[in-house]
């Protein structure tokens, strides 16, 4: 067995109760949203991007509706450089887009990081940190609290100075205490409070406060209670956006970012599909998203999901998972028979009902509100699909109306068929075993004529049938109460004994060439109903075609 | 832009304040596991697992510690009958393990579950369910809450009843109030309520209550106060297993197991990886794990990640993907210069101070705790890499210690090669960049012989060195107050003036054929430092290979 006991929770609780958050409900407001898509999320890719890829999705980016991007470490890296001096000389930044730099608080990387930037019009984010965690101070910086808080200080002092100097008057100054997460709270608030004592924030022109889940370390509702604390103790509060950055060690990623927002949070770093370091960062697709489906619009646009989905995996080399909410090829599949008619009968009483609000079970939205499609990513048939899916299908891509009981049998055919090859059925392929087994079905009897007559004061039906049965035919004639009855019970003369069960019958609309459909179940002597399908342009057609091929199945 | 006022929250609040569960700070026990690979899982499958992979499945779920395992809904799906039936025929259920099959509540049904059980040996779970939720009521049932409730309560007392009958002594009962985070939950409880006072579970005889979010529908903290309110509010409470079932929809999966867990569950349903319907079910690994590294129990065993990781890809034809927590191929990695630098130290850290407790910076948990690798899976280098973690790799994959200006040097070229070469650099790549730039490294000088006099007096060396400068032999003395300082200045007499800036030398271990390492940092007339290395069996010998490399290099 592994060795847990070498673990402990390397986390700090707040030194006063922080519940206020946990009384919201749901999140009524989008917060800011920051894409770190280009620095945090590159830097984690096996291939980083190449400058034409990061233009190109510097520019999505931007049509998604992102107001803040951060676009790299300009002063660490010369693609990166690069990628501010492009889109700066090439006026490729919205008048409403602030575009955000990390850098290191040192003379020289200030200065190139002033370089880089050198022209901008735009307004400016320059962004710097240092780790605060207990770990980090004791075993890569060596230095305790007090050491720690002067290298805050000391960058925050210098980036006031140079830009104060510089007259840069478009940068706005954003201070990270990295490694939050593994820091005590009262430590990583005098931090931060010591950094906004140099910078003097105001409502004009905020400072911002970032808490980085550098590494998730707690169950979400912890690191809402350690914002919380920040969000109430922190100084020049109205002067301050409290921003988080998550990542997604514990598969709680979002969840954090959530609980966080209601904690006081008013601006969000992420990556699109949570791309970034190890686990990722919070994937702000589903953040967004999440509102989105309460209800609350997000501010963000991704109507146009598998457009986006195609550019990033074909820039980052990574794949957007199937499951992956919102975006992934399955998050709208049901193979499964009992959410297929679920959903069946959920969009037939959407269409009666026409409802304000969408409620259909098993679909948490509907996948057209992000460019997906009913027909090809809803139902889906495999071995474990059932009636509802099989009827659906049908009716959706074809325009086939089953009866309930048809279905069902037909839904056991399929599935065994799925089983047997092993694999998924396409809509075409559950239609070819449709036609195969049911329409228009060939066998010991052949239909070669047919006539009726009919006395119009007693309205019965005569029915003058030419069969061949067995290669050898034979004319005969029935009487009944309907065209098919007649029919049937002439057939019943030629020892082919049936009683229709179940009658159907729907026109097929669409087509220039009309046609229709008819659906007989017939009970054979021991009781059991055998299905058959006539499909004709002539209805009456249709339905003797039916019967046959209940009788040919029989 | 997408049409938000679509949709609204779909959920219900309980009736009563439920916020004990967020005073609690982690779990602090392992819950019951229930794996639903083999149901749910395999259901939401493109081409579903057949009877072999099925078995070789459940067998690694019994492995890894599973003690309740669903195995299918064996009444409705020959494949799912047949792996009952070989389980049971075969003796390959564990004695403390228990299978689970879900079942409808309908006479033939139960029967036909029954047969598939019948001389199961070790205990059965019998899980019936019904959907409860609004949407459902209305839209797919079109029933009220009293017919739904009516549903619940035939259906629990047809299979006590049929179960007594039968003697069936091994068998409990689960119920599931389908579609729990649509339901308002003073219905959910008055349901599962009127089907506890049918069961009449006992202490020795618990009956399941199972809250499915069958879709996720709300953020995690409002589905763990709808948990609460059930905990609290169930009846025979003492005699009832609470069990949770989360799907992921908003991505929030484990969050809502995990806050579900401090509202008072009992029991939770997952699957490995989060397989399953749409988004996927909870996934169980990150639960369990998320808890090992916590200091707790997990009660499953995890130990060999990679392997699990094959089988899983090989019988569900899905992909792990690669920054899944604690399995996906990238979770451990780090590329940016600075994690690799913080884990370099570190991990150094670790090794000089044994602590008692695991607290190395960006790596949660130990990667040979799950089977990962230092040495592959943690420091990778591209383009975003930095001097840390390029030393890490020359250290730990060749033994080579560089000085720390030498490497800052080093991982420049690196990342260079790698931005230019767009890829990954293997460890190898980066020694042999190492190699051909620093080591030996050959030019206008080539060193022929030398030998040394030390007057024992003095403490002072001479030199007697013969050396070729662009191919020309001469012979030259050098004095000194070491070795490598009276070849220095024996150079420096041939026009090659350095001075001596930094010197390290290290034995190389491991190896038979062993040799030593000697780096050389000289400062050029301009005051650059150059670095060179040499690699000889001869430790003074490489020292001095070491500085002809060097002044190769300026």
């Amino acid at each position: 067995m592994p060795n847990h006991v070498k673990y402990q929770r390397g986390y700090f609780m707040p030194p006063e109760p922080c519940f206020d958050w946990a009384k919201k409900e749901y999140i009524e407001k989008a917060p800011k949203w920051v894409s770190v898509d280009l620095r945090d999320g590159n830097q984690a890719l096996i291939i980083p991007m190449s400058l034409e890829q990061k233009l190109e999705y510097f520019k999505k980016l931007v049509e998604i509706g992102f107001k803040e991007i951060e676009i790299g470490f300009p002063a660490a890296s010369e693609t990166e450089f690069e990628l501010a001096r492009t889109l700066i000389e090439n006026d490729m930044i919205p008048e409403d887009v602030t575009i955000q730099v990390l850098t290191q608080a040192r003379e020289h990387i200030i200065k190139k990081t002033f370089d880089a930037l050198e022209g901008c019009k735009t307004p400016v984010i320059i962004h710097v940190y240092n780790s605060t965690s207990l770990a980090q101070r004791e075993q890569v910086f060596k230095r305790d609290k007090e050491q720690i808080k002067e290298i805050a200080l000391t960058g925050a002092k210098l980036l006031k100075e140079l830009t104060d100097e510089a007259g840069h008057d478009n940068y706005r100054f954003e201070y990270s205490p990295e490694s939050f997460t593994g820091t005590e709270p009262e430590y990583a608030l005098e931090v931060c409070n010591a950094v906004l004592d140099v910078w003097q924030p105001t409502p004009d022109r905020k400072a911002i406060i970032n808490l980085p889940a550098t590494v998730e370390m707690s169950l979400p509702h912890v690191f809402a209670q350690q914002v919380e604390y920040m969000s109430k103790n922190l100084k020049y509060r109205d002067a301050v956006e409290l921003s988080l950055h998550c990542h997604n060690d514990r598969g709680t990623g979002v969840a954090e970012t959530e609980l966080g927002i209601l904690a006081g949070a008013d601006r969000v770093e992420g990556t699109l599909f949570g791309n970034g370091e190890r686990t990722g960062n919070t994937d702000l697709i589903t953040v967004a998203m999440n509102m989105f489906a309460h209800g609350v619009d997000p501010q963000l646009n991704f109507a146009n999901m598998p457009e986006l989905v195609e550019l990033y995996e074909r820039v980052t080399n990574m794949k957007v998972e199937p499951r992956r909410p919102y975006a992934g090829q399955l998050v709208f599949a049901a193979f499964s028979g009992s959410h297929q008619d679920a959903i069946a009968k959920g969009l037939k009483w959407r269409e009666e009902h026409d409802p304000e609000h969408w409620t259909t079970p098993y679909l948490p939205i509907d996948p057209t509100d992000v460019g997906r499609h009913y027909e090809t990513d809803v139902i889906r048939i495999n071995s474990q699909s059932g009636k509802g899916g099989i009827g659906y299908i049908l009716e959706q891509n074809f325009g086939y109306v089953l009866p309930p009981k048809m279905r069902e049998e037909l839904s056991y055919a399929s599935k065994d068929v799925s089983d047997h090859t092993h694999a998924e059925l396409s809509p075409e392929e559950v239609n070819r075993i449709f036609h195969e087994n049911y329409v228009n079905h060939e066998g010991r009897i052949e239909l070669m004529d047919f006539h009726f007559t009919h006395a119009e004061n007693n309205k019965a039906f005569k029915a003058f049938v030419t069969v061949k049965i067995d290669g050898d035919e034979q004319d005969v004639i029935g009487n009944g109460n309907g065209r098919l009855d007649s029919v049937c019970n002439a057939m019943e003369k030629l020892g082919l004994k049936a009683h229709i069960a179940s009658y159907s019958e729907h026109a097929m609309t669409g087509g220039s060439d009309s046609s229709a459909m008819a659906y007989v179940g017939v009970e054979d002597p021991n009781g059991k109903i055998v299905w058959g399908a006539g499909e004709h342009h002539d209805i009456i057609t249709a339905s003797i075609k039916g019967l046959i091929s209940a009788l040919n199945r029989m």
